[in-house]
């Protein structure tokens, strides 16, 4: 708490003069008025490291989804609802030095959102509901000609084989870095204090101790602020 | 705040001695470990009917789904998170004298949920989910043979025609009383703090006027008085 108020009182710092645009929370993808698919994020990380880097005197453009955590203070914050406006709301705040994404985007969303309240027709089929791929915004930043952050930084949310998957998805993408974790139900990361995470970069993998999420944001704020310097 | 102080203080009142089970809140039905579908249902207006009720003097059971609003005090708490959980609570919380039906269940959930995180294949082809229709919870407590409650009340969150749809639920799913309201996004609803509901009985449909959430809960437990009196 006593870290927190220190570097919300921060006016300068190694990023400083430094723009970051930081994604967080989940997304929601509306099935019809009623309903829509999301994910179990609760902004907690992202909302951690936004708070971190602008603690480092970084000015923070924080591009949340419906989260469950409040947004940080001394950030300019974007609230919105879907991976289509999220990735807008991005492009917008373009440009920037370094992006973290850290929201856990929805991969689909439904194509047939209806305008109405769905209703069992009473053959007990169910109704059809049809998908397609949202925008990959880590690829689209990671790849821009124009405007790439110097440092872009995705998140990889795995259940199995973190490493292998999380090394897989940074050549994939074309970011510079990853920071993986195990959301598996057992690590009780998801919704969670803690985080246990690998950061993935051309020099390989680095596993960090297990830590409390603050602990987690200020030492990627940190390694953010080397590598931008 | 006054009234509800006074309700939360009140140990005898015209349901003293009835038991009342309230669901509340939205279902969230797993895709895999990290994505769900999910309704928009804050859970304030069943909240409000359990505090209400209990204020009248009823055992309250309240059986929530993952709400944002927190549960009410003096009331018995089963926290569930699936249409699935929510039915075998309420079975196990019968008898009762009454059920008060105000969560938003899912209709259905996903039938091949994963045990692993889904990922995108590289395809570009979405995943295949196949649905189900959930366990209808209203209509099978309405028709128990044996513990039936007395009064049986659903809901019916409507976007169009909700007096006609609200009514023919009614006669569907055979319960006693449907509690009807209009989600359409205009109407500021769903997540505001105001509602209008229409009350469809045996004898017909009674519009009240839009007042407070705490104001429609007391008319309607005061309504559970006398129809269990």
């Amino acid at each position: 708490q006593i870290v927190a108020a220190v570097e919300g009182a921060l006016s300068s710092g190694p990023l400083t003069g430094r723009h970051v645009i930081v994604t967080s929370g989940p997304t929601h993808e509306p099935i019809d008025p009623v309903r829509y698919i999301a994910n179990r994020s609760s902004g907690a990380q992202g909302t951690a490291i936004a708070a971190a880097l602008a603690g480092l005197g970084a000015r923070v453009t924080f591009v949340s989804g419906p989260a469950t955590v409040p947004p940080p203070n001394g950030v300019d914050v974007v609230q919105v609802e879907t991976a289509q406006q999220m990735r807008d709301a991005v492009m917008a705040a373009l440009p920037a030095d370094a992006g973290v994404f850290a929201a856990a985007v929805a991969d689909w969303r439904v194509a047939n959102a209806a305008g109405r309240k769905m209703k069992k027709d009473g053959t007990g089929n169910p109704p059809a509901l049809e998908f397609v791929e949202n925008p990959d915004l880590l690829a689209e930043v990671s790849r821009l000609e124009t405007d790439r952050p110097r440092l872009v930084v995705g998140f990889a949310a795995e259940t199995n084989d973190v490493v292998a998957h999380a090394t897989a998805k940074r050549d994939r993408k074309g970011c510079d870095w990853i920071l993986a974790n195990d959301v598996s139900e057992a690590t009780g990361i998801m919704g969670g204090n803690e985080n246990e995470v690998t950061l993935i970069t051309a020099g390989g993998a680095e596993t960090w101790p297990r830590m409390g999420k603050g602990d987690v944001a200020r030492r990627l704020a940190e390694r953010i602020a080397e590598g931008l310097s």
